[in-house]
């Protein structure tokens, strides 16, 4: 497992874009052009196209030993079989793993993405050497990873993680599954920017949807916009709700927070310290770390390159 | 590990007296005589007490190879070493395991009473053969453990499994550790009552403090009582949240629910099983099973025995 002199490919699957890389432990040392999803149709022209481009890669690094690869959705990582791929058309029930090993004569593992991200920062990132390590990837959904005891911990179904899901208020709003007080329903983009227009609409302050992203309220916060200061201080009283809840049942050595909303930094990462702090014990927070990730648009392709390396070991 | 031939010593420490059995595999094959904790003040004479019980259980039963612990309190598990019993004076930085294990010159492991209970059910009792399980216990306080991919899962300081700590309401009522809308602050046996009591008075029924314990409301849901039967509901609304978000994050095969809270059966089972299907996913919740526990008080003994006689394998 710590053999990071293994040279790998990584493939980040997306809505829109497959993004490959090839690995050499921490180190990208080669990015490929993405593919783009919708010129492929279908999954069997899509693992062509990757296949195609594993060979083009193997030119120029022929030690590539193994591929891993991260899709946005519910995945049998033993069986490397993908369920199903919600935004992705047409992608449901495809042996993955099967296929491109076969195309490709490579050993293959295939992942969901929020645990590759994981991966990778535990492998390779923020929560380097930690042994039990929770990563959440803030965006429009809150997707999120566990590593535990050392090990990517997948549950029963393969469907541990889904920390967005969690409820921060048993008579709160409904989620996606009909799930009161689901997080991503508080600190998901839009859910961000809506809590946005109704404060400022409440203080009697003017904004669009554009004055409303998690970008743009970071901006006027920095600038010392009191209203933009307070969603932050909300936002780390939501989150740091699940991350206490989170602490007190596994008691890890760290979150990893990514994701475009924890790019807000010390806005963001300063309240949510004292709020988590507030809610545990000594013995819960004293070794605690909440860490933002080392990685952004690179930490699918490291985490599944990893992923596969570590697999031949 | 699945050597259940193995004759061990479980011992269950609880805050006014001491348990003691004699265990093979999933039997309970002999019990001793409590040892009244009071009588023995302080760490040194009640471990010595502790030594002269298992010498008298090794004459009958000579196969005896080891002694397992439970302790009310934070254990470092690796060291065997007891960093405090809050209800036990005298009890703090003891390096139990080390001692006793001198005292009998047996291997001794020394582990939390609620992972013991955990790992009782988990390797003799409800959750058999299963991979990732959930204990609760329901009474005072609201404590669990966990086993994840078959192993007893205790955290980066070994404080894993704080499920009464876990929040249900990011505005709720504050916990021990200020942590606010603490699951025990809502379902803990003392609250339950407090609850009671109070729905009883809106509905301008009198009612004593011992017509509202778990038990007597039990019996009066079983008699036909409407607001007994609202009383249950709203515990399985509040522990339901609880176990869906810890469902969301670690995708468990199985929850073990025991203590005395557990006692009032389909009560609780029935819309707590409504609840917390009604809170996930299909995937989460289809082999998702939420199980009354097997053992009652024997648990401690049970567990720590097995606990004891695994770490030999």
């Amino acid at each position: 497992m710590q053999d990071s002199s293994i040279t790998s490919i990584g493939i980040d699957f997306g809505g829109t874009s497959v993004k490959l890389g090839v690995c050499q432990g921490p180190d990208l040392i080669q990015m490929d052009e993405p593919i783009q999803t919708a010129a492929h149709p279908g999954p069997n022209a899509l693992i062509s196209e990757m296949a195609a481009r594993v060979a083009k890669l193997r030119l120029s690094h022929p030690a590539i030993a193994a591929i891993g690869v991260g899709v946005p959705g519910l995945v049998d990582y033993d069986r490397g079989f993908v369920h199903e791929l919600t935004n992705v058309p047409g992608w449901k029930h495809i042996p993955l793993k099967t296929i491109l090993s076969e195309k490709t004569g490579l050993p293959c593992v295939v992942e969901n993405d929020a645990n590759a991200m994981c991966y990778a920062e535990w492998r390779h990132g923020a929560a380097r050497g930690l042994r039990n390590v929770i990563a959440l990837t803030l965006g429009t959904g809150v997707g999120g990873g566990l590593v535990l005891d050392n090990k990517m911990f997948r549950g029963s179904c393969f469907s541990a993680g889904e920390i967005g899901q969690m409820s921060i208020d048993c008579n709160g709003v409904a989620g996606h599954y009909g799930n009161l007080g689901a997080l991503e329903k508080y600190i998901g983009n839009n859910q961000i920017a809506e809590h946005a227009l109704q404060r400022y609409a409440e203080a009697g302050v003017s904004k669009g949807a554009n004055d409303c992203t998690p970008k743009a309220i970071s901006i006027a916060a920095q600038a010392g916009d009191e209203i933009a200061r307070q969603i932050w201080a909300e936002i780390a009283d939501w989150l740091g709700t699940a991350l206490a809840n989170i602490a007190w049942l596994l008691n890890p050595d760290a979150f990893v927070i990514g994701g475009g909303v924890a790019l807000a930094g010390p806005l963001l990462f300063e309240p949510l310290e004292r709020k988590v702090q507030s809610m545990l014990s000594t013995v819960v927070w004293e070794k605690l770390q909440i860490l933002p990730a080392k990685f952004s648009n690179e930490a699918g392709i490291i985490g599944n390159a990893a992923l596969a390396a570590d697999a031949l070991a």
